[in-house]
């Protein structure tokens, strides 16, 4: 595996899940693998999740991990050919970038949507360019458009906790303060489309996704028709995709925070969130707090998804 | 041990020194116990000897090492429940503590009092969160209230200095330019009255500290007095605890300050600090030059204390 | 080895390129000299190269990596004795570089140039300050005045593409919109000064570097005259070293940036530079991209003088 970013990098999902399970069973079998490779880790935005359990699933793995941070205001890159760079961009991404490639074996990258310009955030310029001129296999920590790290921890926590082979997996819309990116969103239903789950997108009118991620799905406004029968519910908010929106909060519906009254139009589901959380906004405190909630175990599984991503990584070199 | 906070923690005093003395003897002989453990260092504050000590014991004992900055102006916590998070906080302690301990071992953490709220302070809101809702054990790299990595060091120093069974050690508040906590002489004071020690605490009318530390330490507002036949002096600036001036400077008295004129009084004493210390405010250029000076050997020792707790942590796995 | 600062330190010139080409076939071939072997790197400045570098050359050597970041806002060292320490500095380097040395085996350390005063500059009070109080061996990872792992790395890169024994290198003064220090172009003047290369050094008239580092070079205010026959261009950018102008730009001449047009002038030479470059200032985007363009091998030798530095030093406990 040279990069990831989409479901299709996994290849097939049963036997990633089998792989998953394996690994988290016995996390530290495979230090011959991560033997004197280094991972660098670089965020152009913060992290606590992403940060802690990639870098503990690379020393899980026996590799040497060194952590970037970049301070987007102190180092901005020029990506740009022709220019006089007399400004405040004092590298250029085609050196920066095949720089960091000569110090490590394997790069991580974060990088947000900067809601400046779709074309650019969702053309992902910055992971992109990463995979085109470090000379590494790249994986996303979430990017502008994607998070399949978080999609593919929150897969295998659906298969660790359903009980019927193909579940009613609901992703609904909830209502935030903050304009936020659509990438998590986006990678959760690219990941359940690719399973034969029956997936389900409830969200206000005007807030669909990109349809490129959300091929397969059922996608209805209808939040409580959704909920019935849901076996489990994925909370997330996000800004606008669709023009002339793009990145703005058009909606702030207050009755789809999601709450122990429409948990109980489902199956007893199990609440889902990739978190950080706001309670009382996304999901009350005693949704959330019950037992039926998955958070913890969720955030637990990203230290073997990305386990997972990078020792395939090792294995392919 | 699960928790190390207070001197009851660490157990018998002359156990815990022994222990100490063979792992300054020999610091990498416990390898076997931190593979493939890892440590996470959860600073809610700057550091610099807690941040270095501490990391290189978790190192000795072969364990990896997560360090997390939580700068508090990014990342603020909401602790109560009830409410809508649509303000400045963007995750809910009770989500964001058991998350930090799914992807570790052993947690040390950082967070000085706020002065804010006396009881908040005394009460180590955020300190007794972690033991609550961590998973793990957790270790205190100063609290609000305490800074028992320090205080152990300082035993470890006196034990290695000492020329009788029972020294006269004499700590006394010196004047500072700037509000600090009580976190060290609460601690120092509550592990030296654990000793046979002859301690002795000199501070101005106002400054007693609280009682729960110093129950046992004769306390006077005669430095002079304090300071005669003394062996190890003790200097430390704390702010005001009683009300109502908790975190006040209410004394700025210059004549405290050790100078070589108020080491004549002593029995050729020590001098000691936890340090950073103000130079010429706490104490002067000759006292913290001369060769009585322990503050390095101090520093030093911070590794041996912070092994030890570590050792015992992975011990009781 | 117990300091890395100048080109004497690294004794004869063709041992250390003879280990460097060894130790770059086989890097991880040491790791027995770095066990339980603890690096700690200061910055007082912000890094890229250097950080991700020689932190991937440690860890090659199988040792342990502490980062320190100090901010230079947060943390004000006192250098002065005498001073009542009642300011903005919390702590006197008295105290604070013994306590570093206190938790490592070995120290790097980068410190620029504050362009205050000159005297401070060229004295290297900072540098001097660890050789002196640590307690530990020493390396420059970029001082006021000297950046020896990149000379170094350069002269590995020319050795490694010279097709005649004793090439003509030519290091040419570039414009530049912000006054750079001179530590880059005195090192890289001082290590070629100390091969038998042809050395020159073509700058605008004022802009001639401390005689110190320039010993043994030509110098000339010509650049087209020195190009013509050149194996090697290395461009740079530095302020005015001379009084009264040091640390100023008192020249922005376009002229003098490195095109296909002053490249035609050599004899088919490689470009070099150390990197962050500001492109079509320093450079042209078309000579930086040409295949006779050895910036990224230069920042990939990084790695290697930095480790050549680091295994002598461990040698020599």
């Amino acid at each position: 595996m040279k990069c990831f970013q989409h479901v299709a990098d996994i290849g097939d999902l049963k036997a990633a899940l089998d792989e998953a399970l394996e690994v988290k069973k016995n996390r530290f079998a495979y230090q011959h693998l991560g033997k004197n490779k280094t991972l660098l880790m670089v965020f152009f935005n913060s992290s606590l999740r992403t940060r802690l359990s990639t870098q503990k699933a690379a020393m899980n793995l026996g590799m040497n991990v060194i952590v970037l941070d970049v301070n987007q205001g102190a180092w901005k890159l020029e990506t740009e050919r022709g220019v006089v760079m007399d400004g405040d961009k004092s590298e250029h991404l085609l050196e920066a970038i095949p720089v960091m490639g000569c110090y490590c074996d394997l790069i991580g990258v974060r990088s947000f949507a900067r809601f400046n310009d779709k074309q650019e955030d969702y053309e992902e310029r910055i992971f992109e360019q990463f995979k085109q001129y470090s000379g590494r296999p790249v994986f996303a920590m979430e990017t502008a458009t994607v998070h399949p790290l978080q999609a593919f921890a929150d897969l295998i926590t659906i298969e660790e906790h359903k009980t019927c082979p193909r579940p009613k997996v609901v992703m609904t819309w909830a209502p935030h303060c903050k304009p936020l990116p659509q990438a998590v969103p986006n990678s959760f239903s690219e990941w359940m489309c690719a399973t034969g789950y029956d997936f389900v997108i409830a969200c206000p009118e005007g807030m669909e996704l990109d349809e490129r991620f959300t091929h397969g799905a059922t996608i209805t406004h209808n939040q409580d028709e959704a909920l019935q029968g849901a076996d489990f519910v994925y909370a997330k908010n996000w800004s606008a995709y669709r023009d002339p929106n793009y990145g703005k909060i058009i909606n702030r519906d207050m009755s789809w925070t999601v709450s122990a009254q429409k948990m109980a139009l489902t199956r007893n589901a199990h609440f889902m969130h990739c978190l950080p959380v706001r309670r009382n906004l996304v999901v009350t405190d005693d949704v959330i707090e019950s037992p039926r909630s998955l958070v913890i175990p969720e955030a637990a599984n990203r230290e073997i998804s990305a386990e997972v991503v990078i020792k395939r990584m090792l294995e392919s070199m």
